[in-house]
């Protein structure tokens, strides 16, 4: 297969500036390797609720239908703030997104990479050891989907968990973890939670056929606490819904550049959703200067996942490293740079 | 008043070695300032299992009842993390506890001093910024004690927030604040949790209370986050149960030094749990090495919340100081200190 449909969903911010470099490298990638990656673009988030009044319209819910993966942007930005909380443009896409299509699979990279160790804001005795850790997280189960109501004066949130959720994604832990450092760390709260003591059992159970990969669990407190004082100890980190969310922010803290993390939601079917691990930064949004390396490296894991297209994955996160090492970055990696986001955008789509 | 009632509860691991410290100080401090302490000692955690067969024995309990507050070592060790989790020493005497004496309020500050910098895991360019915390963790609600159950293939856990429940833990949030810096960052999810709508509603009216106390809401995920990349930002932070246990652990795990953080665990009629906020660290234990300095501290958070004794409370503080400052510390804040757990003790005993 050549042929390739992606919905392509810019949003708001820096969303549709970073995405005009994804564009240039896709368009590299097609020559080079012969491909066709037909685009069409659709709204979302905050530019959604201004054109159509809601942040997912059918319309753009149909085009991702149609598509074979979605690249997508970013989304929020004080504008919307003030909406209830399901309108808001964050919530209000990547949720029903998250379960239309069973994207019941968070991978969020976080890296130290050493030549830009002092983006860490660990010390450099911490940082100076580098980093390499995988969180995959559960995404459309747990707390965010569980039963939850408000009383007149209470509320509550009910946070379910089965086994079939739980072993299909310790899975794509455990075979992340065979092409990595072989080592799990599951999180859980296991001495308080049901769902934990099942996540634990689950995993534990989804790891005898895994006898290459070591298992550890880990407490989210303590796990909370240990990404800070000695994240190199961590290869993958397995986390149900809310884990991963808290985790996933916290490690991307700790590398520092979350202008140069990626992310994939995965179905069990190869469709997925790829977007930079970074917000929309409505602060320096229109002025040329966002690092538009996430948004590529988002698309480099839509060919690799979503399209089986390795070569071409490798092709892109190489010229990423070669940009990186000659130093055409934005200002968020070195800040006395004078390369902007067309620059960096340029190069990579240049050194394919 | 200057008679005392304090059931003391060593546990395991390093706790009988600091408690016998804070022994010390309490005793220097009842002939500087003719007060009373009188202590009953207790079984608890796994020297409570090994005795007598479970972790918060009945004779425990009775005796924290008839006292007018309970000054906790550290539970818990490789020994007996094979047990069911409500049999463990951690969770099988503290939620217990909790529960029996409405304990809603969790106070850790967390610091990083000026001249111990360096222990923290962060960068100098954030931690010399200075860091000075302090984390109200509701303590008796939430997912911790909703209901909970498995069926076949399944568990799940509720979250139940009433207004009263967060209404009491905000106001001990600004009251704080009040004293402090003027400012609470209230921790929520309100864009996935039905509880968290309601935490922020009944936060923001509370607040209206406190006219001279900035009001800040933030999602967990971002908090996660920025307590990473700049720490100094916040003042008071107001957790529920769950976001506490996490963002408490971040917070120590950032302050880097363990050994010097205490905690309080409030009900509302003035009776507490006092503890280190570290763990009983079965690695050090038995060795003489481990720091009493957060042990005297929460002895000293025991006289000024549930002894309304704050001019003795501020003089174990000021000598804690003092001896920090002399560098008469263990060598978890000096690598190369000879001083060990009982030298510590003395010296601030003695500076009382
Ligand atoms: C916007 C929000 C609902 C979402 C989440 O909590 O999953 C976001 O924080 C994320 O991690 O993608
Ligand atoms: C032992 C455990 C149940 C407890 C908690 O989660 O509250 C501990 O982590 C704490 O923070 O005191």
């Amino acid at each position: 297969q050549t042929r390739f449909k992606v919905a392509v969903l810019a949003g708001d911010g820096i969303g549709p500036e970073v995405m005009a470099e994804a564009h240039k490298v896709l368009n590299a990638v097609e020559a080079r390797f012969g491909l066709t990656f037909e685009r069409t673009e659709a709204l979302v988030g905050g530019a959604a609720i201004d054109a159509v009044g809601q942040p997912l319209p059918p319309q753009t819910l149909s085009i991702c239908q149609q598509s074979d993966a979605i690249l997508f942007g970013s989304v929020g930005g004080p504008k919307w703030t003030g909406l209830a909380p399901d309108q808001q443009p964050e919530r209000g896409s990547l949720l029903p997104l998250r379960k239309t299509f069973d994207l019941f699979c968070n991978l969020r990279p976080g890296q130290i990479y050493p030549a830009f160790a002092e983006l860490s804001p660990l010390h450099p005795r911490v940082s100076s050891q580098g980093m390499d850790v995988l969180c995959v997280r559960e995404l459309t189960g747990g707390i965010y989907f569980g039963e939850k109501g408000r009383g007149e004066d209470s509320a509550f949130d009910t946070q379910t968990y089965s086994t079939a959720e739980i072993s299909r994604i310790a899975r794509v832990a455990f075979e992340a973890a065979q092409k990595r450092s072989h080592k799990v760390t599951s999180i859980d709260k296991a001495n308080v939670l049901q769902t934990s003591i099942l996540w634990r059992e689950v995993v534990t159970e989804v790891a005898k056929d895994f006898p290459d990969v070591a298992l550890e669990h880990m407490y989210i407190d303590n796990a909370a606490m240990q990404l800070i004082r000695s994240p190199q100890q961590f290869d993958v980190l397995l986390c149900d819904n809310l884990f991963g969310d808290i985790l996933s922010d916290e490690l991307a803290a700790i590398a520092g550049s979350m202008g140069l993390l990626p992310s994939a939601s995965l179905n069990g079917s190869g469709f997925g959703l790829y977007e930079p691990a970074g917000g929309s930064a409505p602060d320096i949004a229109g002025q040329g200067i966002a690092n538009p390396i996430a948004q590529i490296l988002s698309a480099a894991l839509m060919l690799r996942y979503s399209f089986g297209l390795e070569d071409a994955a490798k092709a892109i996160e190489q010229a990423v490293q070669q940009c990186l090492q000659q130093g055409i970055v934005t200002r968020d990696i070195q800040p006395d740079s004078s390369y902007g986001t067309a620059d960096v955008g340029s190069a990579i789509a240049n050194a394919i």
